[in-house]
C-alpha cells in the first residue's frame, strides 16, 4: 500500500447512477491513481452495488485534494473519521475551509454516528446545535456558531436514475430537445402532475411573464383553481401582465384575444400598477371586485402562497413585491419547503433561483422556447428534471386540456 | 442645376411603405445629395404620392452609382432612356454589367414602352426575346442572348404595405417574437389559409423533418387531405421520417404515439429507406398498400406535387429524392407558379431555397422554434412575410383544429 | 372639415427617421382617416421638413384616441392647449388618465409657453412643481403632487437617426446580425470609445458574469484602468466571479488560465464570497491587500462608481450588493446621470433595467452570444443602438487591443 | 438459468467509458432482467474491465430485442455465432433485417474468426466479398451482394473515452458551453491542430459562408498556406463569398475592411459567380490571375482537396459545384479517408453530412455561435467532439494567431 493512500467504500446504484464513474473520473482529473480492491455488482438491476477502491495521491495534499472530491460523489473512508467543526468567528463569516453543500441527500460523522443533515441546499454551509446539523446560508451564519469544516465525516447520497413510475421523467430524464413529440410530452407531463396531486404531493409553478405575452395565462389560472398548482414563485413582471390581462385584456399593449393594437395600450402596464398601488394590494384589488379573473386572482381567491421577489428592472414594483432580494429568497425557501415537484416555465432568473434552494430529489420540468437556457438550468444534470423546448403559449394549454381530461 | 445630377421620379405609397426613406437612404449612404423639386402626398390614405427629386452626386461615376441604387427602390429617370441590352459571349455568362433583379414586380422600357419582365426571381438577370423580356438564372443563359445591363430603362414596383384584408399579415407583417399570443395567432394563420383557398388561391408547404420529430405529421397529412396544402417542397428527411413515422410508429427510434424507446428503432429510418427502395417508389408503396397514412401518403392520393431535393447529409437518399439540385431548383420554381400563400415551417435550408425563388407579392409565413433562423428568413424585409417563434409541433395542430372549425 | 377632426403639425426629419411614416401608421391602426393639408419635405438632405395634417376619427373618442398616438410620435396640436394637471390623490398613485412618459425629449405646455421635462425616462409620469417639470417613477409620487393627465399638451421630439460621425452607429445603427465582420466591428466600437471619451463623454458597462467565465475580465479591467469605463452596473454574480478569477484563479471552479479542473474549485465561489464578508466589503478587501487586481479591483482603486445590484438568485450575496431592488434602481440611475454610452454585455437583466432608464439619446452598444436577448434589447428600435451577435470573450479582448493602439 | 436468457461477455473501459452503464440502460428500457455473473474492473486506471452477464428477456423475441441493444454497445455473445448473410435482391435493396452499422469500429465472426469491417459510417449496411467485409451506404448495393443480417457474429467497439494527450479534448471532450474562457479554448485548439500536423495526421475543414461573412477568411487561408487545414468541404456559398471578398472586397455587399456599403455592392455576389463562369473555374481563374488570395485561391495553389457539394439553395451555383448530391458524398467519403481531425465551423448541412462518415474515433471541433446548432452536432455523443459556442469571425483568427506563435 503507498504511503499516501486511502480506502474508500461506496455503495448504491454505482453503475446505473453514474457513480463510479463520477469517481473514477474525479481520480484522474486530479492526476491520481486508484486500485480496485473489492467490486460487488448488484446481481439483479434493482440490487445495489457495492466497491471498495484503494485512492493513491503523489503526496498527503494531493491525496486529500482526491479524497475531497470522490467523497462528494458518494463515497466515504473506509475508516470513518468525526466531522470536524469550527466556531465563526463573526456574523455572516464562515471559518475557512467550511464544507460547502451540494443539494444531495447528506449526514454528518458525529460522536460516533452518522445523522441527518436537514435543509440541504446547494452551496452552503452546514452548523451543528446539539444533535441536529442543518445547512444554512452565509448570511444566517451567527458569531460563534459551529460549521462543519473539511470534506472527512461527510457523506453524501447521489440520487437514483429514475427507471419506473414517472412518465417523463422515465422517459426523458436528464435530457432535453426541441426534435421530440410535443403533443405527446404534454400528455405524460399532465399525467405526471395529475399523479404527483392524486399522491399529495405539492406543485410549485415558477413563471415569467411570457405567460401571459404568450397567452397562457387562462390555462395556469384554471391549473390553480382545479388543485394543480399549489404555488407560484416570480417576480413583479408575471402579476403586472397577468393583471393587465385580467382588466384591461391586453399584454404588452396588444389584445390578447384577437392580437389588434390595443387604444392607448402603450399605458396599460402602467394603468395596472396604477390600479394596484390605488387598491393597495393584489390581494385588495380581488376583494374590492376590480380583479375578477387570472393568474393571482386564482391565488388569491384559492389562498395558495405567491412570492413576487423584485427585481433591478421592475416597473412600479407593485406593493406586493417583495424588494429586498434576501427576504425574497427566504419566502421562496419556505413555499418550496417539501415540494414534490417545481415546473419552470419561461424565467431563468427565477428558475436558477429555485434551483439553487431545490433538494436533489424533486422532479423538475422546465418549459422555455429558448434552448440555451433550458440547457443552462439542466446543466446540473439531475436525473429529476427534464428540459422541454417548446413555446409556453402551446403548450401549457395542452397540459391544462390533459388535465381536464384525467379529471373525468 | 448641378452638372452631375439627375431629375428622377417616384409614385406609390411612398411614405407608408418607406419607399422615399429608402430612396433617401440610399442617397446619404454613397455619400451624395438631394433636392426634393417637387413633393404630393397622397390627400388620403389610399391615395398615392409623387415626388420628383433632383440627384446630385460628386462626378458622372459617383451619379451613376447613387442612381443605381435608387432605381432599385422603384425610382425612374424623369426622362426615360431605353434598357440597354448586350449579348451573352458564351452559354452560362452575363455580360458584365447586367442588370441583377430584386424579387418585385419589374418592367423595362423597350422601344418606347414599359413591358412587364416574367417570372420575377432575386438574384438573377433578365433576358430580352422579341417583344418579351424574362427573369432567369445564369444556368440558363444561352450564348448570344439578349441580357438587360446596367441600371437605365428598368423600373421596378415595390410591393405595398398590406393595410387590410389579410389577418396575420396585418396584425404582424414584417415581424416576428417568441412573445406573442399563440393561440391567437394559430387562429389568426388559420384564418389567412381558409380564406386564400375559398379565394382559390395555391398554397405551398415548405416544410423540414422536425414536422414528424415534435409530432406534427397528422396535421399536416389532415391540411393536404382537406385540400389546405397544394404542395410540398421539401427534401429527403421529411419524406424518411413520415414514412417511417406510417409505417413504423417511430421518429428517430422513438414510438411517437407514447414516447417510449422502439425496440430496434435505431434501424428504423434505414429499414424505412429500404422499404421504399423495394417498392421502388414512394407512389409504389402507396400502391401496393404498404404505405397507407401520413404526409407523403396524402400527397400521392390528393395527387398534388411534391417534390424533395437532395442534400449533401441524405441517407439513402429516397428513390424519390431529385439529387441535382439544379433539377431540383427547376422543380420547385414549377411548383411555385402562381403560388399566393407559401408556409415555411422548420427547414431553413429548403426555406432560402423558395425564398430566392419566390416574387415580392406573395404571402409568406414562417415557423421555427429558432429565432435565429426566423430573423434570418425575415432579413429581406418584406412586408409579406410573418415570422412565428413557435413550436411546430404545438403549433400546427392548432392551426389545423382551427381550420377543422372554419369549414363547419 | 369633418366634425370630428384636428389639424396637427409636425417638424423634423420626417422622412428619414421614420416620424411621418408612424403616424400615418397610428391613424390606419386605429381606423382613422387623415388629409395632407401641407407638406414641405426639406429641400436639402440637412433640411428639416414640415407637415400639416388633418386627423379624423369616427367620433370625439375615436379622435381623441387617434391623437394621443399620434402626439407620441412628435405631433403637435395646430392649437395648443395647456397641459392639464390632477393632483395625486395618495402616495404612490398617479391620477387616472396619468400622461405615461416615453424616453424621448419631451417638454409640456405651461402657462403658455413650453418648458422642457428633466429625467426623462420610459413608462413614468411627470410631475409639475413650480415652472419646472420632471419625470419620475411612482414609487415617488407623493400625495398632492401635480401629475400631468391625458395627452394634451405635451410635445415629444423623437430622436433623429444618426448620420454622420460615429462609426458603428452610422454603419449599423438599429441592426443587429451575427454575420457581420467581427474584427472590424470591434475596431469601430473601439474607435467610437476612444472618441467618446476624448470629448469627455462618460460610458458605463452594464455587464453579466459572462465576462468573467469567458476570460474577458482583465480586458475589461484594463478598460477601466486606462479610464474608458466610467462606471459599472452590474449584480452579485459578476463580483463574485471577478473576485475568484483575481484570487484563486478560476471561475466556476476551472482555472482560467489554462483551462483545467481547479482543486476543490466547486467551493471557490464560496469561498470568494466568504473572504468578502471576512473583509468586510470589497473595498475592504482591496485596502487590505488581499484584492490585487481584476474588474472590481480597478473600480476601487480608480475610485469609479459601481452599484451591485441584488437579484434572487444570489448567492451571499456580498456585502455591497445593493439587495433592496428600488434602492438598486435609485443607484442605477444616479451612475446613468449624463451617460453619453453605455455598453451592454451579456446581461439580459441589467440591460433592460439600464434601458428602461436612458434617454432615447444615450448611445447603446448590445454585446451577447445569444440572438434573441440581443433582438430583444434592440426592440425599442432606437437608432442609436447597435447589436452585436458576439462572443464577450473574443470581443472585449479585440476591442481592448485596438483602443490602446489608439492610445499610442 | 431462465428459459430465455444468453451469456454476454463484454470488455473494455467499462466503467470509465459508460460500457456498462449503456447495456445495463438497453436492458432496463426493453424491461428485460440481468444477473451480472463476473465482473472484474480493471485494477489500476489503465487496465481494462471484464464483465460477464446474464441477460434474460420474457420470451424468445424479447430476449433477442435486448441482446441486439446490448450487441451494439459493445458486448458480444459467449458462445460466438457466425454473421449471417442474405444476397440483395435487387440493385439498391438490402435484404430484410440488414445489419445497420454504427460508426464504432466493427467486426464480424465469419468462418470460425473475426475479421475487421472496413470504411465504417453510421447508418449504412455491410457486404461481405471473399475474405472481406466493408460498409457500405444502399445505393451501393448491388443484386446478389452478400450482405450482414441479425446482429449476431457482429463485435462493436466503443471508442475510449481520451484522457491524455490530446488538449482541449480532455479539457472538454463531449462538453459544449458559451460560458468558457474563449481566449484559452483557441489556445488549445491551436495546440491540437499543431501536434496533429506535426505527426502527420490530416485535418479537413468543414465551413460555411459565415466564415466570409464575419471575416475569418484571412485566418482560414493562413492556415490552408502554412499546412494546417489539408481539405475543405463546403458548399456553393463558402467559395462565392470568399472569392466576392477576395475580388471585390466585399461580402453580402458591405465592404469586409471597413464595413461601408459597397457601390452597387447588392450585385456583387452574382458579379462573383459570372466572373467564375467566365473563367470557366476556380483554378482556372486562379491561373488566370483573376484570383489572387483568399481560401479557394489557397486551396488551389496548394493542391489541397476541395469539395464543393450542391444545394437547393445555391446562386449560380459555381461551375465546381458537385450539384449531384450523391456524387458530392462520394467525393467527401473520399476527402475524409484517414482524417484525423475535423474542424466543423458555421454550418450545420455540411457538418452533419461530414458527422454521418467519420468514424468514431476521428476527432471533431465544431464552432458556432448559435447553441442549438452545437448541441445538434454533440448529440451523438462521443468523445472525440468538442463543442465551442462562439463567433467564428472573432475565435478562428484567435487560433490562427496562436498557430502562428507555435510554428515560432
Amino acid at each position: 500500500m503507498s504511503k499516501y493512500s486511502r480506502e474508500i467504500e461506496v455503495r448504491g446504484h454505482l453503475i446505473d447512477s453514474l457513480i463510479l464513474t463520477k469517481i473514477f473520473d474525479g481520480v484522474m482529473d486530479l492526476g491520481g491513481e486508484f486500485e480496485v480492491e473489492k467490486i460487488q455488482i448488484g446481481v439483479k438491476k434493482k440490487d445495489e452495488s457495492y466497491a471498495k477502491l484503494l485512492i493513491i495521491g503523489k503526496n498527503q495534499k494531493h491525496l486529500d485534494e482526491i479524497l475531497q472530491l470522490v467523497y462528494r460523489e458518494g463515497a466515504t473512508a473506509k475508516i470513518q473519521n468525526e466531522a470536524a467543526l469550527k466556531s465563526a468567528s463573526k456574523n455572516c463569516v464562515m471559518p475557512d475551509n467550511f464544507y460547502s453543500t451540494t443539494n444531495n441527500y447528506t449526514q454528518i460523522f458525529l460522536k460516533g454516528k452518522w445523522i441527518q443533515v436537514d435543509n440541504m441546499m446547494m452551496d452552503k454551509c452546514i452548523v451543528v446545535k446539539g444533535n441536529k446539523a442543518k445547512c444554512i446560508p452565509i448570511l444566517d451564519v451567527k458569531k460563534g456558531d459551529r460549521i462543519v469544516v473539511g470534506e472527512e465525516g461527510v457523506r453524501v447520497t447521489p440520487p437514483k436514475r429514475p427507471r419506473e413510475g414517472m412518465n417523463v421523467f422515465q422517459f426523458m430524464g436528464g435530457s432535453s430537445s426541441s426534435e421530440r413529440p410535443t403533443q405527446h410530452i404534454a400528455k405524460k407531463v399532465a399525467e405526471d402532475i395529475y399523479k404527483t396531486r392524486k399522491a399529495g404531493g405539492k406543485i410549485v409553478l415558477v413563471g415569467g411573464p411570457a405567460i401571459i405575452h404568450t397567452g397562457a395565462a387562462d390555462s395556469v389560472a384554471t391549473l390553480i383553481r382545479l388543485g394543480f398548482i399549489n404555488a407560484i414563485l416570480s417576480g413583479n413582471a408575471l402579476a403586472v401582465h397577468d393583471i393587465e390581462n385580467a382588466t384591461l385584456g391586453t399584454s404588452l399593449g396588444m389584445n390578447v384575444h384577437d392580437g389588434s393594437l390595443a387604444v392607448k395600450g402603450y399605458r396599460n402596464h402602467m394603468q395596472t400598477i396604477n390600479s394596484v398601488f390605488k387598491a393597495g394590494s393584489i390581494a385588495k384589488m380581488v376583494q374590492s371586485k376590480k380583479l375578477t379573473n387570472g393568474i393571482m386572482y386564482e391565488c388569491v381567491k384559492k389562498n395558495i402562497p405567491y412570492v413576487l421577489a423584485g427585481s433591478i428592472r421592475d416597473d412600479g414594483p407593485l406593493p406586493d413585491v417583495i424588494t429586498d432580494v434576501t427576504v425574497a429568497q427566504q419566502k421562496y425557501k419556505e413555499v418550496l419547503k417539501n415540494a414534490k415537484m417545481v415546473i419552470m416555465a419561461s424565467t431563468m432568473l427565477h428558475s436558477i433561483a429555485t434551483g439553487n434552494m431545490l433538494p436533489a430529489d424533486v422532479k423538475i420540468i422546465i418549459i422555455d422556447i429558448n434552448q440555451p437556457t433550458v440547457t443552462k438550468l439542466m446543466d446540473r444534470g439531475t436525473w429529476q428534471a427534464v428540459g422541454i423546448v417548446s413555446d409556453v403559449g402551446a403548450f401549457l394549454p395542452m397540459v391544462t386540456q390533459e388535465i381536464k381530461k384525467l379529471k373525468k
